[in-house]
This record gives structure tokens, C-alpha cells and sequence, in this order.
């Protein structure tokens, strides 16, 4: 048994992020930068009002003097003449400040009677004004690569003049459901039977983390039929096999994708739950294993296929972050295997966290995991923990997991 | 002007959830179900092992002991007969008791010699059995209504034999620029012009709601122009406008509606970044009308745009959840408007979350805004603030904003 930071680092190792492609800028939320972005023009492009109001030459913004207004600037209709002394340019947001003004008079603050503008405040100079190049100039680099698209850097990208962006490549997922017992939602059930939900927890996993899952159809537990069936993934960057994943005379998947020139790398780590879990490789088709009981993999899932994911598509890739919350139970002293125990979030009388874990941890407990806020994690031989203890934890309550 | 609150409040009220429809398992992760899953089925369906080993009656189960195997069960193929005193059955994770067992020993605390299977463990009764219904039983409610599905719940959607969810429709939101200045990404940019931003921030913030985003063309400034383009905004849930919110001369968005009898609600909320915003209705269309400011268009939409759409799908809508973080700096007293100042976040030496704000606040700097980690929310009239001072923020890292 090896153990879970050894798995992760080997599951990672061989994997590097998908080749680039070009996106719409419309098509590019949540995607991850292939290349830096660099803005295409100046922002603003010019000196421009912040605000609605009179543009003017600060020396002439004694309150009481009069200003004789002699055109307007709209924005995207800039003034063409330049403003002399006691002159006054009508002027709007964002529009360009006319040649010869240097601050901004509040509309709130001047009393227009026809072209006669009455200053009822002073103004210092460059007053409401945004320089050129406040924001970005031509040439920044605005957005690194590596990051994952948020609404705000959409809007970056566009103000920056990018109509494409270029970002990895989604990553391909097949995932292989295996066992003579399982059935698909709606279809009739074996005797002894049970459905596949983990196919389609993995499924929804993959596409919250970035990436796009094949479901093969279910393969019976022959090596022939698991054999068949991984060869029907071909072209994926990586395949996920569900079930079979332990030692049992019907655990056949390491049998089966043998058959393809399955190299191992590991089958077992010291964890709970979920210790039976394969990785390795079919040439440059890299597997992973999940064991077939749905908390297992689903937690799993998001120690190992969560960080893969990520790092085929380019971004940091490792441990899911942890943060700090206080034991809402005590804790039995852990055995040899890294624990990760379902509990629920509270706050404290003074506003800090508190995991709770359920008093079941079955590994097959779906429900209770679908109820999971967070998972408490418990290092191998970790000494036993007194409620209101610090703990570390995962939250599952985010990013759709 | 109104306050932040009233104006979330008269926005939403009007707002109901949409109507449901049917979509498939795979492609319901992120929709709000309109209706609660009941389990079609019980899980487990009966009594079933919960590891790999030996069924058997737990009296017989003593250390040095010999039993009889008399038949195997693997997961899908239960045994069908029934296992007498000094007899044992082969068992697999999953597999169904069979008939007279009422333990299982695991296959590490046994010793096979063929037929002859040797007992090294006690086991007490009931040991490694999972009891029939103890995920949950056919008639539970294993999913609720308003929920937003994950990962997780896609699973146990499935392992309850669910093939198609009944989930609230995605909002449908038209999306409409307005402005002479506005170009598009890659398009030529007119004299004094500027790239439509906006309409793309706000475009991927619906998607990452889980809206349908349709960009309307931008629209010049002209009320016949305006009317037109919102005239083809029919059959949206809901049209955003971009720009013209406020008083000066050219803020013709108001009149352009006007012309289709669009009802204006309030146009001025006590707030900044983004004072001018519209909010009203044309029949049945609810129209929000934001400012044309980047910084404030966008913190516009996370205060009043993201609950609408929350709303809209059947989720609990209001304002956006708030932490407690540290003040990373000194902070002035605020004047009447609430303020929303754009901030990076840190931990201090212990742990603790710290909020720092950008020195610059301007509101037509996109390229902080999209650095920024939260929002530090400044109640009108606030005292000032000290660093270390406790402050409540909005978290913008977060869902893909």
C-alpha cells in the first residue's frame, strides 16, 4: 500500500496539459488559458471623463464665474476644437476630455442657462478625469496562462480587443462501468442487481472540473467483454474504469485491460475509503481504477481524478485545498489508512466552522455523501481528536462536486 | 434613491421560478429541481455483504473451525439456496446474504483448502452486513426541491433509478448594449470608441448562474434604435440593458423603452460603484437596465442580477452570502451610499481571513476588478475602520464570476 500524496504524485506524473486550441471569446468562461493574453489597445484610449458634467480648465472654476459653453462631447463623438480660457465643453462618461481642459466640473455642481454655465463649486486640477492607460496599456499582459476564466476575465479579454482566446483542451474522460450486477437508470434490473450511479457521479464530476465524459456501455465481468470495451477508448486522454478494482475472484478489470498491454503502476493505498484503487497505463492511455462502492469512488474521484483533470488542462495541479474547521464530535484514534470521514458544516457561537461527522461512514452510503458538506480528513495513526479540536478539511459543497 | 436591499427586494418580487421541464440524468448537473426525487427502488434491495469473504451463521465462527463452502455469490449472481449449520458461501462486496447466514468473515481471517474454508476470526452476528434500505428505501424522498444538482446528487438521482429529472428551466436572458462608442472584439473601433466589455462579463456571469445569455447587437444611441433592438428581446425571462442608465442628454435607454410602454420601477439606488441603475418592466418582461461603468455594471450584477436568476430558477434568491473577514487596511467613514470596495484577500499569522482593498477604486478599472477576491461591503454611514477590524465581504472567487 503506498500512500495518498505517493498516489496522487504517480497518478500526476506522467500527465501534461492538452495541446491549445482557439476558442470564442463567447465559448471561453471557466476555460483555461493556453497562452497569456495581452491587451490590444490602451485603456482608456485617451484621457476621459469619469463623470457627467462640464469640462474646463480648473483656474477658471471659481465658484460664481460663469463659463461660456461651446460644444459637447458625447461619448463616442469627441470634441474636435480646444477649449480656451472661460470656455466650457458639455461632457459625459467615458468621453474623451477636449484639448484644452483639465478637470471635470460636476453637472450637479454648474447651472446651465443656455450656453452660459454658472460654477457653483471649484475644481481641482484633473478633477473626474481617467487618465490614458489607467486601466491597461497595449502591450500588458492581462491575463496569464494557467488561469480559469471567470465572468470578470471574459470581460478583461474583451475590453482588451479579443474576439478569440486560445485554452486547452477540454479532457476527454471515458469511463467504463464493470459488473454483471449493474443496470442503467430506467432499464431492468438483474436480480441482485444494483444501478450504476457511479458512471454518472464520475460523468458530472468530470464535467464540473472542466472535462468531457464518454460513458462506454456497461461491461460484463469477463476479461474479453472488459477488454473489448477499453478498447473502445481510444482517443480519450484518459480512462476511468468503475468497479472490479480489488482482489475478489470476479474483480476481472486488471485481467481484462491486460489483455491491451495494461501496465500497473499501483492498486492499493492506505486509505479509507477506497483503498482498491488502480492506476496505470495502456501505452500513452493513462487508467485509473475507481473501486466500485459510490462513496470510494466518488472520493476518489476527487483526490485523484479532480487533480488529473486539472492538470490536463493546464492549471496547478495537487491536494484539494484544505481549510480549518473545529471538531463538532470526538474523534477515535486512526489506524494505518488516511481516513476521510463524511460530516456536515455549523458555525460555532463565536462565527468559526465545525465539522460534524456523520455517525455512519458506510463507503456505500450515497445518500449520506450526497448530504456531505465536507470531509474531515484523518492522517494514518492520527491520535484521537476532543471536540472543538482543529481539524483539516476538504468542502465538497463547491464548484457542483 | 432607494437602498441596495429595497432595490433587490422590488427587483425580485415579481420574479417566479420557471416553469419545469423534463431533461435527461446527464445533462441535469447544475439544474434546480422543480420537483423531489423519490427513490424508485430500495438500496440496498435486500441484506447484502459489505466486504469480500465468507457468508456464515456467526455461531459457527469460531477460531480453528472448518466450514463446508457449498456455493459462491458473486455481486449480480445471488445464491440461491440456503447455507446450514457448518456451511459457508463464497461472498463479494455487494452480493446479497444468502439464506440461513447472518455474518460475513472477511476473506484476510480465513483459510481456503478447497471446499474446506478454515474460520481465524470470531465474527459476531450481523458483522459486514449492510441492511436492506439502510441508503434509503423505494417511496423516500432521497432529493428535494430548489436543489442544485451535484456531482453527488446526480449519482444518488441515479442509484434511485432516475433516467430523466424534472428541473426548472434555464433563464433566458437578452442582453442588450447600448451606446454610439461601443464596438465589438475584433471589430474596427469608431473615433472616441470603446470595446463592448460588459455585455460579455455579464453574458458568462448567466452562464455561470445557470442562465441562457443572448447578446442583442449593440444598439446606437437613439430611442427608435433602443426600442427596436429591445423589441426583439421577446421571449426572454428577463432583458438586461447595458449603459444609458443614467440622467445626462444621451441616456436614451429609458425613452428607447418607452416606446414599448416599459414601465420604469426606480432608477437611482443609494450605492456605489453604480448608482444609476434601471429597474422596471415591459408587460411581463422584467427589465434591468445597468450602468454602463465595467466595475460598476459588474458589481450591479452580482447584487442584483445573480438573485434574479437564482430566483428565476427556483433557488432561495437574495443577498449574496457574506463572510467575515479583517480589514487589511484603514478604512474612511462612508457617506450615505452603500459601497463595495474591490479587494485582494490574505490570512493573518493566525489563520485568519484578511480583506484588503485595492487603493484605487475607480469604476471603469476592469483590470482590478478581475484581480479582485472580494468585495468589502461599506453600509451607508459607516464609521471608519481600523485594520484588524471586523468586516462583512461578498467572495468573487467563487462559481466562476
Amino acid at each position: 500500500m503506498i500512500s495518498v500524496e505517493e498516489a496522487r504524485s504517480r497518478i500526476l506524473q506522467p500527465l501534461q496539459p492538452l495541446a491549445p486550441e482557439i476558442v470564442a471569446l463567447s465559448d471561453a468562461w471557466r476555460r483555461v488559458l493556453a497562452a497569456p493574453v495581452t491587451a490590444r489597445l490602451t485603456q482608456p484610449p485617451a484621457d476621459v471623463s469619469a463623470m457627467d458634467g462640464y469640462a474646463l480648465r480648473a483656474a477658471d472654476a471659481e465658484p460664481g464665474a460663469t463659463l461660456h459653453q461651446i460644444g459637447e462631447a458625447p461619448a463616442g463623438h469627441p470634441f474636435a476644437g480646444t477649449l480656451g480660457a472661460g470656455e466650457t465643453v458639455r461632457i459625459f462618461t467615458g468621453s474623451i476630455i477636449p484639448a484644452g481642459a483639465d478637470a471635470i466640473l460636476l453637472q450637479e455642481d454648474a447651472s446651465a442657462a443656455g450656453p452660459a454655465i454658472t460654477v457653483n463649486q471649484a475644481v481641482p486640477p484633473g478633477r473626474h478625469i481617467r487618465r490614458r492607460g489607467e486601466d491597461f496599456a497595449e502591450g500588458n499582459i492581462i491575463l496569464h496562462a494557467g488561469a480559469r476564466l471567470t465572468a470578470r476575465q471574459i470581460g478583461l479579454a474583451a475590453a482588451a480587443n479579443h474576439p478569440w482566446l486560445t485554452v486547452h483542451r477540454r479532457p476527454q474522460i471515458a469511463i467504463l462501468a464493470t459488473g454483471d450486477e449493474i443496470a442503467m437508470p430506467g432499464d431492468s434490473i438483474p436480480p441482485g442487481g444494483i444501478i450504476s450511479s457511479n458512471s454518472h457521479l464520475v460523468a458530472a464530476l468530470v464535467r464540473a472540473a472542466g472535462g468531457v465524459p464518454t460513458l462506454l456501455p456497461v461491461a460484463r465481468d469477463h476479461p474479453d467483454v472488459i477488454a473489448e470495451a477499453a478498447a473502445q477508448a481510444t482517443g480519450a486522454d484518459l480512462l476511468v474504469t468503475i468497479g472490479g478494482a480489488s482482489v475478489g475472484t470476479y474483480d476481472v478489470v486488471q485481467a481484462g485491460l491486460q489483455r491491451h498491454g495494461f501496465a500497473l503502476d499501483f492498486w492499493k493505498i492506505a486509505m479509507r475509503p477506497g483503498k482498491p484503487m488502480i492506476s496505470g497505463h495502456i501505452g500513452a492511455l493513462p487508467v485509473l481504477g475507481l473501486p466500485g462502492n459510490p462513496v470510494s469512488a466518488a472520493i476518489c474521484a476527487v483526490l485523484f481524478l479532480l487533480p488529473a483533470l486539472h492538470r490536463l488542462q493546464g492549471l496547478p495541479a495537487g491536494a484539494p485545498p484544505t481549510i480549518q474547521a473545529l471538531a463538532g464530535a470526538p474523534l477515535r484514534a486512526n489506524d494505518h489508512r488516511a481516513d476521510h470521514l463524511r460530516a456536515t458544516l455549523s458555525r460555532d457561537s463565536a462565527g468559526r466552522l465545525v465539522a460534524t461527522p456523520f455517525p455512519k461512514q458506510d463507503s456505500a452510503m450515497l445518500s449520506l455523501l450526497s448530504q456531505a458538506e465536507c470531509l474531515i480528513l484523518r492522517a494514518p495513526h492520527a491520535a484521537p481528536v476532543e471536540p472543538g479540536a482543529p481539524l483539516e478539511i476538504i468542502l465538497l459543497n463547491t464548484e457542483g462536486i
